[in-house]
């Protein structure tokens, strides 16, 4: 027995930003509990808990997803997934697969960061470490924002990509995010501020790069078995696509710095699952953790040809209800960026999106909306694709 | 599109015990090419890599395993399963869903520890403090060893189990590891020595506990699809039963003590799941980290009454071609325990046993084997059962 179609019915969000006084597992069992309540089914109903967390390993609460899933009352296998920064997408994708094969009908997937805990110390720059080549790059004193500097550079080596092209990304960021009620900073930054910023790993300016948080974001994947035998429950998206692939740890084995191979790879398949192309994707939610981030993403997602990502970015081809609407969410730019979070906070986005529950940032007529989440520089890309219920009623 | 049976086609192990100068990534990538020459395939057959590794996290090259993949020249998405020392079979779970759902063919999954680096450390009790209740056990002076004493405790207290019985479970442990190339200590050990032990935490003696060391192992699950493409490719073995439970990290907030309720469900669901009862097993490979560890599992999987575990063993009932052959391998405590590599030696086990790849240590007449992994004071429990390819032939 396997499961051909898989379904969004819930989804539950926190606020994303510093919360110092919140206990990790308050945060994540609030996620799942408004995830449940959310999807209006009873919690008994789940079977299985799969959670993301990358700083949950130093915690040490390493199992902070079933610590939450306890105060929840919630009995059933529970399975954490580790892809670093992109945990969160990891995780749902494993999910996915689990519905798939038959084996669950009803899953949550916990994404969860408590990053404030770490304040003032280098501890995360340690654990991020881990996301690029330990040994050979962060040992040798290369960081991610260091490393994300040289890919930056040399897409404006090899494009004409210019540092106002690289600003747009965030001032558009950043506008959407003041509509989005959970993010972190809801308020614009103008081109000129990002520009006379100072350099920190130039051309990366101090602006530039995402912020980490606290937050905790939670979905809830079911089976078209689940939908029979519970009609009464509202399917609020369909996954049509989800993939993931990787690519070698350090940026000296790759054979580009100015594509992410694991983006375009995932992205492939997920289209070829989905039997769709980049052409009929309406939103996407991409990991614009730093501004080339996102023009890197937006090229090898194959909304635009590679190197003309910038152009399009400032000439506002990726502004909400454009040619394409990307991080209408404010992106990890605005929203914040708790890590394991994120991936799961890019689908209740598109999740949202696709539901006209966007208010103030509502893009029209969406009928595809595609999440990209992104380990270090790029040692695993996800890609998970979603389509409205319009075609199913 | 999805696949109704998942097949081992190959396995490979390092030797385990202490690896001071072994890197982590070339013991992982050692396993890792011994399964490819195993299943004698083209390594371009592979579509993915999922592994576990306790220790990795704190390795700060947490994905040893994308390490291992570039050493091995595996270009395939890489996923990192966290069960902590239960990493391995939970590993090997999420890559049999995969295999299941249709996403994936042929997955290696690999378990790799190198825990040698942390000799002369409190680093690795920290992190296995973790796998228990971190802030409300580990951090108010618990460790595995103390609650696993409290666990014996409780057998003892409500079924009579003795000493003597308890110590019968390494003494035959010990018996079967002489002759397992692969592990770690190839000698026996008197009931005598285990009884005049010093206690490090009564009623758990001096020689009890496994030792944890540096080791790898690897399989390969394919698909029934593949096995139509690749004729040529030998099964090995046929997994007719996948399944893990959870239950509350900490013992307060458990109901019992002289059971794990995560090894009931788990196995309730895999005998289900391959159509069969207890009694159809012949050889089980469980967790015996501590000796009450193999008599709970004994008892949880149903092989024998609840309490007549201790009393089974000495009598010799799960002694090699007894009533059931239980580690053959000589358990964690003879081969070893590499934690996150513990899980996917246990599968390695039960696959050579079936293709009566055992040498001395080979039972007779083998139709079902079982293997179960767990996490902790037993927070998961991963049971997984496989079939000879007899009736398939």
């Amino acid at each position: 027995m396997s499961n051909n179609e898989t379904f969004i019915v819930g989804y539950g969000i926190t606020k994303f930003g510093e919360q110092y006084s919140t206990n990790p597992s308050s945060s994540a069992s609030t996620a799942i509990t408004s995830a449940i309540h959310n999807a209006k089914i009873s919690k008994d109903l789940i079977q299985g808990l799969y959670f993301g967390s990358l700083l949950s390993n130093t915690n040490l609460q390493p199992f902070v997803g079933a610590e939450a899933a306890r105060e929840c009352n919630l009995n059933v296998p529970i399975s954490k997934v580790d892809a670093g920064n992109a945990s969160g997408a990891a995780a749902f994708h494993q999910a996915f697969m689990a519905v798939k094969s038959g084996l669950l009908d009803c899953i949550v997937v916990l994404g969860t960061e408590k990053t404030s805990d770490y304040v003032n110390s280098s501890k995360i720059e340690q654990i991020l470490g881990g996301t690029i080549d330990y040994l050979w790059e962060f040992e040798q004193g290369a960081t991610l924002t260091s490393l994300y500097a040289w890919m930056t550079q040399a897409h404006m080596n090899e494009h004409n990509t210019t540092l106002e092209q690289l600003a747009s990304v965030p001032v558009k960021n950043h506008r959407n995010g003041v509509n989005n009620p959970i993010a972190q900073y809801r308020r614009e930054i103008s081109l000129e501020r990002f520009l006379k910023a100072k350099r920190i790993s130039d051309p990366i300016g101090r602006f530039d790069p995402a912020t980490h948080c606290d937050g905790s974001a939670a979905v809830i994947i079911v089976s078209d078995k689940f939908v029979k035998q519970h009609s009464e429950v509202e399917q609020k998206a369909k996954i049509v696509g989800s993939a993931q692939a990787s690519d070698k740890l350090a940026l000296h084995h790759r054979t580009t710095l100015s594509s992410l191979m694991a983006t375009k790879v995932a992205s492939k398949n997920a289209y070829s699952m989905a039997k769709i192309a980049p052409e009929d994707i309406s939103i996407a939610e991409v990991h614009d953790s730093y501004p080339i981030g996102e023009i890197l993403a937006i090229e090898d997602l194959g909304f635009f040809p590679k190197g003309e990502g910038g152009k399009a970015t400032i000439e506002g081809k990726t502004q909400i209800n454009s040619d394409i609407s990307v991080n209408t969410s404010g992106g990890l730019k605005a929203r914040g960026d708790p890590f394991g979070a994120t991936g799961i906070a890019q689908i209740i986005e598109i999740v949202q999106q696709i539901n006209g529950e966007a208010d103030k940032r509502q893009v029209d007529d969406i009928k595809f909306g595609l999440a990209q989440n992104v380990m270090g520089t790029g040692a695993s890309s996800l890609v998970n694709i979603f389509s409205n219920m319009e075609d199913d009623k």
